[in-house]
């Protein structure tokens, strides 16, 4: 059996002596809001709060207190927003718990190259006035170290790609406390094995990540949103795999069922900008001049008319754009307190119909419900298992092993976004074989071999 | 000491039963050409032909092969074009040669999800009507399994990125025989330690790729060049920064100096269209809209002119374009017989200028001349040391050791898209730390414990 270290008065003083007195958090009380993130609780584990928060200032005092921890033995989980929905950063062990919202400066940023340097404790960084970074996930708490382990991906992942895609380079602190510089400013880099990408969605559980350089864009000056309705979700998947095939490349393309908005639009007091069909496309454009905005919106209503596409809807006015967005960002919570679990598999575009028609079918057969609003664009779903008060169906290991073999007959991930966690663990077997399982564990091994990083995460 | 193992008849027997008779190689004058690839004779290093080639037709044939090797200690090197530049291909010790010519199906266009699936001995795929493979590497010769495990750059990389950006799905041999499977036809894929990008960029060193599965593209409908001319490479500089930071995207962006782009012409009797300036940049553009291309042009001639370029020249017939394609793609053969080292480092953009002045001076203090070409658009410089016959000249250690200086002090990578191979691993420990290099060859352990996959190349 493994002995589990706690965090006693020593530890404590020794995290005193390397952070300052200030910056040491202890007492249930105090650190409980540090040993939780936002997984819904039926899916929760079961938190541990016999830790202690430290709030370092530079990387020096986290490669110290690695490299104590891994002489000690003592469990470490760094801590960004705590925006994970996977309990990948709740506290399961005694653990001290790195808390990274004092890393929260910009270190630079490079016009020429452009780039932009952080620490990993910044929040979303869209506050330049011509360049901006593409990622946005749903929660706006994330920090930058988080959205790097985690890979985020969110609804602007069409054009520009996932977290990876924006990733140039890293300082990432290993157990053992030594500091790694991984990439650099570059488009090409074919030195060495490329490390950086096996850091980028380790969910923390390879190093630490303390800095980040990423990729800025230029902003694009004539932005917009259509929304367009359809009866049957096959119509809407050809729609957009034909607005790709012509080459058109929306920011994002959101999929959402018209019972799911239609609550979130009630429930914040908004008008939804369409009554028709079943399903709605919600898609954002960017374009850098104002008739191609146009030629675009006019595209795209065109092949979803081919499509059969019921009615559609061109949001000009800025006061229309962000109705339409409050009402999407509003989904998830509207439905909050009685989401079971939310399941963010992926598939590959071409099998979306036959996966959200097993969805279909495993909901009728389970007698539940699953609202599904998505990221249709890159494939990635969210179907959420609703039951009163969120409190876990009594089928519901069946009902949930059922959706993961659909996924994984689609050939899709487990996962498109939220990450493995601590909370579909159970679930690698069926994406991963063994012999791929063992290679990533022994990379776990190659670089914390004490497995003192937010252990039980991942893999 | 290491006691090679050689390829004796017991081998040769074996490789016949897996294959068949008609598919291994044997014999001195039939094997020599694979054991070589297109690295500089002065920088190859001492070619073994004690080799046997295989050549199989199916992944369970590898997997056979793999699994005998791993249980004999015997070396195995997979081939695929034999185009790479740094020795990554040529055999040093007795070795099983793995040609993977035969596997050179495609198995499936997905024209919904926008990918191919092909074998790893696919050469260059562009022979769809309306998608594309943005990856054009200078040898059209290399294979796909080459271009993953080298993860090829070449022109084209400004706007689609180089190979890494480009591969969705991998099948991978391990030594041990077993064969395992990473990513899908996905976008967002958070499931489990990223191992694609491990294997992407590993030279074959720790699997063997079989097959890949790749994004494609839409085809632009119109395309077209562009050559501006300057006398001052740091106006060069600036114009190409400027151009990203309006947020124009060319499909390749390229910088030659005026000697080097001359003789080629005059070498295959052909006419470049700019004398003037020491310099030119030389531009591929494409667009959906041939409106979009003329203002392109437009906007990028205002930018550089700006920058005090001294001549453009826009090829509009396909003859003109033709005829600046065929005169860059040969300033390469033009020099190659007075190459000593071809160096392929990649720096930041915005560190170009001081780069390329370090260069200037390195050539000076050692009295060479070295050519420089590159993917300026990229940060990826081609610098040729020239000298007679391609012979090293005497201070060749000191003088490529101050380049290779010169590279990390404006924060660049070794090789930006050659890799590092059997010609640069004395260099590595320039890029990287003990620690990161200790992760590396720690991970090659994982994967390959008996170290038979193509040792000496990479770490």
């Amino acid at each position: 059996m493994e002995v589990v270290k706690v965090i006693d008065e020593q530890v404590i003083d020794k995290m005193k002596e390397i952070v300052g007195e200030d910056w040491v958090v202890t007492g249930k009380d105090k650190i409980e809001a540090y040993c939780e993130d936002e997984t819904e609780r039926a899916m929760k584990p079961e938190i541990c709060t016999d830790c202690v928060v430290v709030k370092p200032s530079r990387t020096e005092e986290i490669s110290e207190i690695m490299k104590y921890a891994n002489e000690n033995n003592l469990i470490v989980v760094a801590r960004g927003g705590g925006t994970s929905l996977s309990g990948a950063a709740v506290t399961i062990m005694p653990s001290i718990i790195i808390s990274m919202e004092r890393m929260n400066k910009i270190i630079e940023v490079d016009e020429t190259s452009l780039t932009v340097e952080c620490e990993a404790g910044v929040t979303l960084l869209n506050k330049h006035e011509n360049l901006y970074f593409p990622i946005h996930p749903g929660d706006e708490g994330a920090q930058v170290g988080g959205l790097v382990v985690m890979n985020a991906g969110g609804v602007r992942a069409v054009r520009y790609g996932v977290m990876r895609e924006q990733v140039k380079a890293l300082e990432v602190v290993l157990p053992t406390g030594e500091v790694i510089h991984l990439g650099g400013k570059l488009i090409k880099n074919n030195a060495g094995l490329d490390l950086k990408d096996l850091i980028i969605g380790s969910e923390g559980i390879l190093g630490l990540v303390t800095r980040a350089t990423l990729a800025i864009r230029p902003k694009d000056r004539y932005t917009g949103s259509l929304v367009v309705s359809f009866y049957d979700e096959n119509d809407a998947v050809k729609s957009v795999t034909e607005i790709f095939k012509r080459g058109m490349m929306p920011l994002a393309i959101e999929y959402m069922e018209k019972t799911a908005i239609l609550r979130a639009a009630k429930d914040i007091g908004l008008t939804w900008p369409s009554n028709q069909g079943n399903i709605d496309l919600y898609f954002i454009v960017s374009e850098r001049k104002e008739e191609d905005l146009y030629e675009v919106y006019e595209s795209i209503v065109g092949i979803c008319e081919e499509n059969n596409a019921s009615d559609s809807f061109v949001a000009e006015s800025s006061k229309d754009q962000k109705n339409i967005l409050d009402i999407r960002s509003h989904v998830y919570p509207s439905m909050h307190d009685n989401i079971v679990d939310a399941i963010d598999a992926a598939v590959p575009i071409r099998n979306l119909p036959k996966y959200m028609k097993g969805i279909g079918e495993i909901a009728a057969k389970y007698n539940v419900e699953i609202s599904t609003i998505g990221h249709i664009g890159d494939g990635n779903m969210h179907n959420s298992i609703l039951n009163p008060g969120g409190v876990k169906p009594d089928n519901y290991e069946e009902l949930a092993d059922e959706i993961f073999k659909l996924v994984i007959e689609c050939q899709g991930a487990l996962t498109g976004e939220h990450g493995i966690g601590k909370v579909r663990n159970s679930k690698l077997n069926l994406q991963f074989s063994e012999t791929e399982l063992r290679l990533m564990r022994e990379i776990k091994k190659v670089f914390d071999p004490n497995n003192i990083l937010n252990p039980g995460t991942a893999i």
